[in-house]
């Protein structure tokens, strides 16, 4: 009898697995004889303990019959296996891969760092701050020793509930109470639960243009009819939503993303109006509002609304480090009972020992302390950026200065998409990396423009970074 | 002007917040003159810097024009906010939310911590091991030091991955490599994105009879269409599986979930062949395999199709502790992308610190030594119930002797669910935590049964706990 060995781990083992093969491969027939251990050890060269152990596993895996003398043999009721079938690609299995198919590539998410750069204006990429990096390992150690090991409740700790309702009111100026607050997996499972809580399949939402590829995959990807409403300098033209109301508006009041632009107030009680008009529901992703440099903030819409049409989305993947996959949702009223299940549906609730540790890191005062360095470095990288991009300009850049956050947009003045694409293969290829702003929107816009993320370059490699994105700008525009 | 301070936080956010609201519902009208700011600060008997403060956010956020000296007064476009409308109760808003209020309550998940117990049988809950925690609190703080903070891959740290494969070839006999394990927040989250990939609304999957109330409850919010195929001594009745093929089929075979049997190796055949046949998916949940204390294993039904249509789920809930939240989902070949896209969408990957951390603890050695203390301990805790339960019994109990996990199930001879419901309030008054077998059956069983989970309860306490039991029982049979 051929028995190829595979050399992993144990004899007894290897041995189990081939003979098992054989048999499920029909090699070995129902009622056959197996050799004596004695004969089949001798055959092998190995001890006859080996095969013994290897013969009662497979006895107890019910593949043998037989006792020791009388011989042991394949246990008749066995059903041959036929061959493995080739491999055919396989259709969708539901509407919902379909979807994911047609729209989502995983292996090209936009903003992905790009292998061989020397410096990457990526955006999502953090600010790297040492102090965060102890305290977080710090914090992490002792909540582990001190966490209750069982499922934590679906909403979320409420220690880490409580230090984000204190946070909202001393920074964001929201005032809720630890019952409103959903602990999350990041902003992407916000959208991902607030699309099974009020969308069906075709009902329809309106995003802003241009937008964050996530959000429009996401509620694509759940078969969301999506309505895109442009963004002018004063946020999104509420003048401008359409006849028949969606169910479900998403907007980036604070920060609009990409374009960094901050909605007016006016605006922001038009929207609120529509959506009590209209009975909508309004999605506020405060992505990154917690970072901005011209000293304007506005009433969150949450805090301006009174109706209990607002789902208040705060992601801790900016302004902490988006490895870490905690967010939060502040629920209406309304809603409540219907998002923690969906939370509990999803996936039980969010890690305790992570929920623990944050909670800490936010009432001990180690994450503010995070946030004013990270302030402060943001807005020195932000003014390099922007100084750097005016001194290499000649007219030849339209820069979008954002105000806020970690990034900005600059349009290569006179180019084509196709023309920004070949730019950047051209920064690429002298080390720079860059990303186009085509992502972000769902009709391509009509010149080249740039998503640059500011956060994981220091001040001087930024100034490194702008002498190669010169050096490109020239070759580009002879 | 009566303006209500609420007494949270700085003076200057207080009058900002009082200023705001008033504005909101009219009570201070559009173009209306605002009282100079030492006016106001005399009124209030707050300092004139206090009310200057104030003015000024409330300017920057768009509420009020002016400038110093020509008066302060309420920007015209403002438009009244109506005083909140009375909260009334809102209907679902999605199919998806009629089914969670219809089927889900999360305040009463079963097995859920009775308060008020001294001991509990409560299944779910770990057992506890101090060099377990002190090794992932080290383990966590290392991992954090190191940990790259960027957005994890979807699919898994490769790190944790090949951690996976190395202890399913080492300990389960399951032959994978990393690109075939997809990381997740732990079973809940496998069974939910299964049924987004494989299950359109309406589509049926077969479940077991009994089953564990998670699977059922979020395939049943899923919109799934159940059909429930009963098990006996050798597992799912393969001959009792519908005519109308399922698409999805949902076991426990390693030990099936509650009754604690191991399914044959016939019937393990025969369902990959009916699968093979009809074309329909099996999901193996192997949720506790891990802990056997008869020797006995059979081959993983993963291991034993050669045809990939066996979805294997692994969790490290059981065999480390539940506040983690990390699993595996071995994929299918044909079926990779479709889920690691749908982990994507639901929320971009699991933490990447503790994937790091759980992939040391594997590779380290810590996790084996966990595995081999716990098995140890567990198995002193089942005999210890199993001697117990026979001990007190006196023909009234039938006990299905568990020979691998954390629980088993009792039944009251000749008592009904309504009895049994009484005998385990009557215990509560004693304080002793039991749990009811109902919430695992579809159509409730016609006698009483007991889910007992025994990990969290050394073997003194258990013998205390039997001494409350033998009571209670001997009360229930007068």
């Amino acid at each position: 009898m051929f028995l190829q060995l595979d050399g992993r781990g144990p004899l007894h083992a290897q041995l189990t697995r081939a003979l098992r093969s054989a048999l499920l491969n029909g090699r070995i027939g129902p009622g056959s004889p197996l050799p004596s251990s004695r004969r089949l050890a001798t055959d092998l060269g190995v001890s006859r303990n080996t095969v013994l152990a290897a013969y009662e596993q497979l006895r107890a895996e019910g593949f043998l019959a037989g006792r020791v003398g009388s011989g042991t043999y394949v246990t008749p009721p066995m059903q041959l296996r036929v061959a493995p079938s080739p491999q055919i690609p396989i259709p969708p299995q539901s509407r919902y891969s379909r979807r994911l198919r047609a729209i989502h590539d995983h292996s090209a998410v936009p903003g992905r760092s790009l292998p061989g750069t020397r410096f990457a204006f990526q955006y999502g990429a953090p600010l790297i701050n040492p102090a965060l990096t102890s305290a977080w390992s710090r914090e992490l150690a002792r909540a582990a020793a001190y966490t209750e090991p069982v499922y934590p409740l679906a909403q979320g700790l409420p220690a880490l509930r409580q230090a984000v309702c204190d946070y909202l009111g001393r920074r964001r100026g929201v005032q809720v109470a630890p019952a409103d607050i959903l602990i999350v997996a990041g902003t992407q499972q916000a959208i991902a639960l607030t699309a099974r809580v009020l969308l069906d399949e075709g009902d329809a939402a309106v995003i802003e243009e241009p937008q964050y590829f996530a959000i429009r995959e996401i509620l694509e990807v759940h078969g969301t009819s999506l309505q895109r409403v442009p963004v002018d300098s004063d946020g999104l033209i509420t003048d401008a939503m359409p006849a028949n109301p969606p169910r479900l508006i998403c907007v980036t009041p604070s920060h609009q993303f990409p374009s960094g632009v901050l909605m007016s107030l006016e605006r922001r009680l038009a929207l609120l109006d529509y959506a009590e008009h209209h009975r909508c529901w309004i999605l506020e992703d405060d992505y990154d509002g917690e970072f901005r440099y011209d000293g304007k903030t506005h009433a969150a819409l949450r805090s301006l609304d009174q109706n209990d049409r607002v789902i208040y989305v705060g992601s801790f993947s900016k302004v902490l480090f988006p490895a870490l996959r905690l967010g939060y949702l502040i629920m209406p009223r309304g809603l409540r009972e219907d998002f923690i299940s969906a939370k509990w549906a999803s996936d039980f609730g969010s890690p305790a020992v992570e929920q623990a540790a944050l909670a800490r890191l936010i009432t001990d005062g180690g994450f503010d302390r995070h946030l004013r360095r990270s302030a402060k470095a943001l807005n020195q990288r932000r003014s390099a950026l922007l100084q750097g991009l005016r001194d290499c300009s000649l007219g030849r850049l339209d820069i979008a200065d954002s105000r806020a956050g970690m990034h900005l947009v600059v349009w290569l003045n006179g180019k084509t998409v196709d023309q920004g694409d070949h730019f950047i293969a051209r920064a690429q290829a002298h080390g720079l990396g860059l990303h186009p702003i085509t992502p972000y929107y769902l009709v391509p816009p009509d010149r080249a423009g740039l998503l640059m993320g500011y956060a994981a370059l220091s001040v001087t490699e930024i100034h490194q970074a702008l002498e190669i994105f010169a050096r490109c700008l020239d070759d580009e525009y002879v």
